[in-house]
């Protein structure tokens, strides 16, 4: 029998200690590079887009689906709240907000939720139909996905340091020419 | 003044707590799967070629770099060695290995290397003279490149479950196309 919740908590409650092994301390010439040359976000912006995701998306949609199934759609989620709220805030500040979230906001699933809930709907407003299975799946598939982009902005603020070795780097031939395979 | 060696390890330090948060006692069904769907690597391959590195590259060359210059080149990365060496070990073995050897190796590279030695050059047997500045940001952006890695594997492994949600998801579109850009 599969644990859905079990297994993937134990996915989502990993991401904070990562970030603070990750990050917390780390010298900002690692840090203050975006992870694709254009309009991309540095390692700044992705925890703040996480602590949004915190703030208004999982656990507000997964009370959404249990109280009114798919007859009230969820909100859109805003991907710069960020950009304000956080402008005054270290990224360290920004991985201590991102944990204490998290933590709280995984004491509130294992509350609210059973595996019994997994299949029950709810209506996203662009994508429609949506499973609880489905929104926990992609809570800690979005985690995977932000914190990869934190690796190539960090990856990017060497790429001149590593000299002719870029060739050999999918992290960083990938920022200039997304299709690029390292040799 | 850049100090380049305390930047540098700074970062490599981190790896093993980072792989640590990740890895250690997650369940299978986040890491049996790989990174890309044709000839990709599961995370036990990418933890292995990381132990490679620190057995056979980043300090065998840093050394040749010091003893003989550009005259001696270096012995080409066997990037499969990983396979059978590690067959018998589980991947949470294989991370406290890692971290074994990793501190090792910046114990070596502290009393081997001052700021002064990173203009000296070696000889890569398919790259050319390189630096030993170049040899050290590599081995930091390698350590990002490959973690990367990791994370698109483990998001693969759910490609599945989000449902129509992985329109948003760029770690899992790029899975299947280098070039697609989440909606």
């Amino acid at each position: 029998m599969n644990d859905v919740i079990g297994e993937t908590t134990n996915l989502l409650r990993r991401t904070p200690d990562v970030l603070r092994s990750l990050l917390v301390g780390l010298p900002d010439s690692w840090t203050d590079t975006t992870d694709v040359p254009e309009h991309g976000w540095r390692p700044h912006a992705v925890v703040g887009h996480l602590i949004t995701g915190e703030l208004t998306d999982w656990i507000e949609r997964t009370q959404l689906i249990l109280e009114h199934g798919t007859s009230q759609p969820f909100e859109k989620f805003d991907r710069f709240a960020h950009a304000d709220r956080d402008a005054d805030a270290t990224l360290d500040d920004l991985v201590e907000h991102f944990a204490r979230l998290r933590s709280e906001n995984l004491a509130r699933l294992a509350e609210l939720v059973t595996e019994e809930d997994l299949d029950r709907r709810g209506m996203h407003p662009s994508l429609g139909e949506v499973t609880l299975r489905e929104l926990l799946a992609t809570w800690a598939v979005h985690d995977l996905d932000h914190v990869a982009q934190i690796y190539a902005a960090m990856a990017g603020s060497h790429d001149a340091e590593v000299g002719p070795w870029k060739a050999y780097l999918g992290i960083l031939l990938r920022r200039d020419d997304p299709a690029a395979v390292a040799g």
